[in-house]
């Protein structure tokens, strides 16, 4: 029989794939991947239903750690966020999701895999290339992409075969994960408006301000508010005590790999404290050089990420340039939360460059003297005074 | 006899230099520019103070206008904030004045040029930089930088020469300009501590939300709200309606030009609005490649305008690429104002590359086939694939 | 009746591409694009040809002009070299080529346009994108891409339509245009074989060496050993001159757009010899910071080239960029042509920065004292001091 | 006693140093370090000759294997050559020898440490940097910066207090180490005149060609011709071998890190050939993103290293970005030498990414039919085509 292993959410278009799939006689094995938007409950629900839908078995693979040592410590490590916007949230997570279902399809020697991607957008992009880079002997099955049916046509076919849910369409579509929530809808489809408050997961609860420290280790969050824990629970921590606060909104319009603009709102507070949080971090104790070159590097990681290209060796070369640059971006963080938004009060760190025994600028310098800034000045402006002197 | 310009803005330093030149011998001429930081009435004291110092003749020069042509509409253009936070005003303002200052000395045939910076930070560098550069042949003169006085000898020596002031140190140094206000204190000679809410230069003053429209047209910001004006009258309107919100506060933690670390609080609001903006604006019009590639060259254009390298012929090269870029980066930005911060509503565009017509993000596409995106995919990892299959 | 446009070169397959297409109803009009590689009396065979083909009418576009002014003179400002070696002759070719075929295309209201391009190289990739991009109304007819036939088919079907020529498979493919000839054979479809000398379309006739003057202005090339003329005409009189020398060969491997490697022998002795010319002049004469960021937009300049997307108008705004670059590349540089290399003697230039006056290198100097330049050093390596300090 | 190490070299500067500074009072201890410029018996003579200068000790520290894996192996990983054609051979020895110096007086805890640059060039910021920042308790001191003796009055100096050898100043002032050897004279004085053949170190000696192969193992030279050996013995031996080809000749012009440009002749053979070998294996093993982005960290890395900044961290960050992108760069590169100049023949490497399995450039190809190139086209063209729709 034909073994075959489908991405399966649990939403309508996976259990179409999953019911039409069975019933054209493959052995259908399903499997979610849980990058941190999936409770237990949620998990209990999705594998009855996926067995309502005929598959032989189901599988919950919980990927939050290997998501996050895989790709957020390196979009933290390089405060990387596309456009200076976006954390790339859905980017990071359908790279994870489609390594390990490949991963699992291998295990049980699959012949067949299917995902439920249209043909309009990133997701069959990141999904197909990681398929077939990583089992190009596993043949690639996309029913949606390929039959162009309608949601109507979809839940037709669902009851023809005795399948009979709620499949209401919300009003926004949401994915939710570990970095970050995305958040479509039709608003996202115009260029000028912009989500209502409601169509955010989190709602504003609190109208004070509240402190919170925010303990990093070679670059990793290793605490908060001096509870250590591993950092994608941190992470989840930070997310939990900031979304009283309604903050990390926005909507990013960026390059989808098909060459189209696309827009989405989305909300993740945590990814987009601890990027700035860290980034100060390294701004007090990284070199000049290598908070320029981490720009580059980064810039790129984000976009090669963002189009499906993570299996390409230069993602780890660049890799090791971050992790290499974080040795010294240990120290703690302090914040505030406020209604919408947050402050960066300051750090704290044994290798905080900044020192008044250096000089303090701005103030009476203490490292030398007036005759040694002044030779300083006339050498270092050498080049464009003979540029000037020659030229004019 | 030796005549002398000095860059006089009406605080003890360069007041303190006044006197001290003219007692020398100097036929000292004061000048200060004003970049959007002086009221009229505050040129009118410095005027009838700078005469109390004995100076020949003073001459405030406007230089608002020359300010954004020179610097400001590239910032602007390149969305710069050095380090991702700082819309470095100040850094700008000094390229200006000391190019104004200079052109003044060498029309009035100075043989002599003083300013007042000490020899700790930033500014001599810009000062020297440009002086020399535009005009090796004008001996500059630093008091400050060269004698170390303490505020209590150059007071002393004020009241001994006649001069009694009241020269209270403010609690914060405060550089206001068009593009920004910067403010230092004790707290910003620590890496740990914020300014209080008292130290910036605006205060909250609503609690609701206020919506505005900015109209860009090739770039640059031609109406606030619908009314047409000069760019840089613009920037003020702008600065006005949003102070009211306390918008565009932050610290600023950098790398000085002499190697140490600084660290300055600032209030931005309208350069901050004005550059998320018009980024949004770009993430419209612009492609992918222009806006990677204006990335990289904003990135070193902030960094090079920062370390007083604005007459490196570089710059010029930059500039053309960076104009070249904004031709169709003309339309409005929908804002909305609030207490502490602001979102970014939307856009409108002629040039808006984001148009239904040639697909939907995320919703079923009309360019293009299932059959085309395959291949599309197949081709665009191949060389992922062949990596994978001679490596593994 | 439909009209079509085919770029026609008079080999087998557009050759093959003009007789089924015209059997099959079109309106067939040839036209081939000189940029550089035909003698007046091969276009003159090309057109007889074509007639016999049975197409209505055949044109030769004169492009050498428009070749120079649209490409190669960005490719000496950047001094482009694909990774270092290739100086993208090929890739610059095709783009004008597309662009003047649908130009013409366009201007006799022609619907349909044919290429002769298979589907496994570069190629196929520049057509298509030109001709979608600037006419998207007309439709693309590609022959040989989707009928896969082999040589003796197309020779066979040709037989059978009355045209009988000798179509001897030349041992080496050859494609000369004004910026190089490229060469493919045998060799380059393996790793490790160079082509024998013979492949070269230049021999060796010269065993001494000859002195050549190089003269540019504002970048361009104005005139060799003295003798001005257009840039495109000077490219072809230094091709000629350093041809006797067999300079120029190299073989390039690089990324194809579709992914795979590619290898390509080639000789473009006067690209090369321009290139590096160019290169020292600019040593001379611009800034390190322009030499710099130049090298930035160039690599990625000649990528997006390479990968057809010269109508990205990031290409526009990188072209800004290096024209502004070049208004003090002015000067004369010497050159001696040797067998088989060539060597750069030196410079002379009213902007070379190189002067005795500002200091010379390594001899004593006059431009500043010891004291002055241990105050540069001091705070020059501020930064690493204090980095090593609280590190260590 | 006030214990001083000094950087002894055998010339003039350094003896001057040497003997005035035992006569100052201080006790002299000098060291040589060799980068493989000093033979065994050139060691001897400078030996016997610090003794006769009144030295307490002299030491030559052999820093060969440090020097290259410190520095050599990855200017090899990077490719490096700066501005395109000068391998950093001089100043890529300074970083070695300043840092084995320091590390040499704190060992033997000298207060003290003297070295013989002048204050016109690049050397005294290398040293005094590295200096500095290894052990800022250290004073360093340099006569001829801070006497600018002629060197008649350093001769009459030296006989006066019994030294009287020849100084005979060479025409060509030569240094010589393991990556190439600089050459300065009258001519590079100047911007227009090439050095005569004469002041080369090697002189033509054949005038056949000779077919050598490098074996390379993640990106080091393992063998030449087959026979391993360390690297830094394959470089003397490939050096020895490629000198009577009096290959590797050229003239550097570039900016001094004091602002000024100057002009060097070197010759490099080994260097050049190894990095044009290495790069050509790499456009064969590293994927298209791997060469862009080595290209632009290995010219920042050449940059900063020329520049003295070898210790700040960046550096350490760039080299494991670069030893990371190096584990498939593993093969033999074919190459002939021939006089004056070179050639690549091809390579052989398991990790070959060019394979006629997945498509022969220019040939029919079998990894993909004919729609799915056009699919892909298609796609890839996508943001041009809007691009141009909507602007035009």
């Amino acid at each position: 029989m034909k073994k075959l292993v489908i991405a399966y959410s649990g939403g309508l278009d996976t259990s179409y794939c999953a019911v039409s799939l069975s019933k054209a006689g493959y052995d259908v094995h399903a499997v979610s991947v849980n990058t941190g938007g999936f409770t237990a409950e949620e998990i209990k629900t999705i594998e009855s239903n996926a067995y309502k839908m005929g598959v032989s078995t189901y599988k919950n693979i919980d990927a939050i750690a290997s998501y996050y040592q895989k790709v957020i410590k390196y979009l933290i490590f390089g405060n990387v966020l596309k456009n200076n916007t976006y954390p790339l949230s859905v980017s990071a997570e359908r790279i994870i999701q489609a390594i390990e279902i490949i991963e699992y399809a291998k295990s049980i020697d699959a012949q067949y895999i299917a995902h439920g991607s249209t043909g309009a957008g990133n997701d069959q992009v990141r999904f197909d290339m990681i398929f077939q880079t990583l089992a190009p002997e596993i043949e690639i099955i996309t029913p949606i992409r390929d039959q162009k049916l309608t949601r109507q046509q979809e839940i037709d076919y669902l009851v023809e075969n005795g399948i009979d849910m709620s499949w209401n369409k919300a009003k926004y579509s949401v994915n939710k994960g570990l970095w970050g929530t995305s958040v479509g809808g039709e608003e996202t489809l115009t260029s000028d408006k912009p989500l209502p408050e409601s169509a955010y997961p989190s709602q504003l609860k609190h109208t004070d301000a509240e402190k919170v420290v925010l303990s990093f280790s070679e670059g990793e969050l290793v605490a908060v508010n001096g509870i250590k824990n591993d950092p994608e629970i941190n992470i989840e921590v930070l997310n939990t005590l900031a979304s009283g606060y309604a903050i990390g909104r926005d909507i990013h319009v960026g390059d989808t790999i098909v060459g189209i603009k696309g827009r989405v709102g989305f909300e993740a507070a945590a990814a987009l404290i601890i990027i700035k949080a860290h980034h100060l971090l390294e701004k007090h104790t990284l070199t000049k050089w290598q908070l320029q070159h981490k720009d580059y590097l980064s810039n790129f990681y984000g976009m090669h990420l963002h189009e499906g290209q993570y299996l390409d060796p230069v993602m780890r070369n660049m890799e090791a340039f971050l992790q290499s640059s974080q040795d010294k971006v240990t120290g703690d963080v302090f914040i505030t939360l406020k209604p919408y938004h947050f402050s960066l009060d300051g750090i704290s760190s044994e290798h905080d460059l900044m020192r008044a025994k250096f000089g303090s600028y701005g103030e009476e310098n203490k490292g030398w003297t007036a005759e040694e800034a002044k030779g300083f000045i006339k050498i270092f402006g050498n080049q464009n005074k003979i540029y000037q002197q020659v030229n004019n």
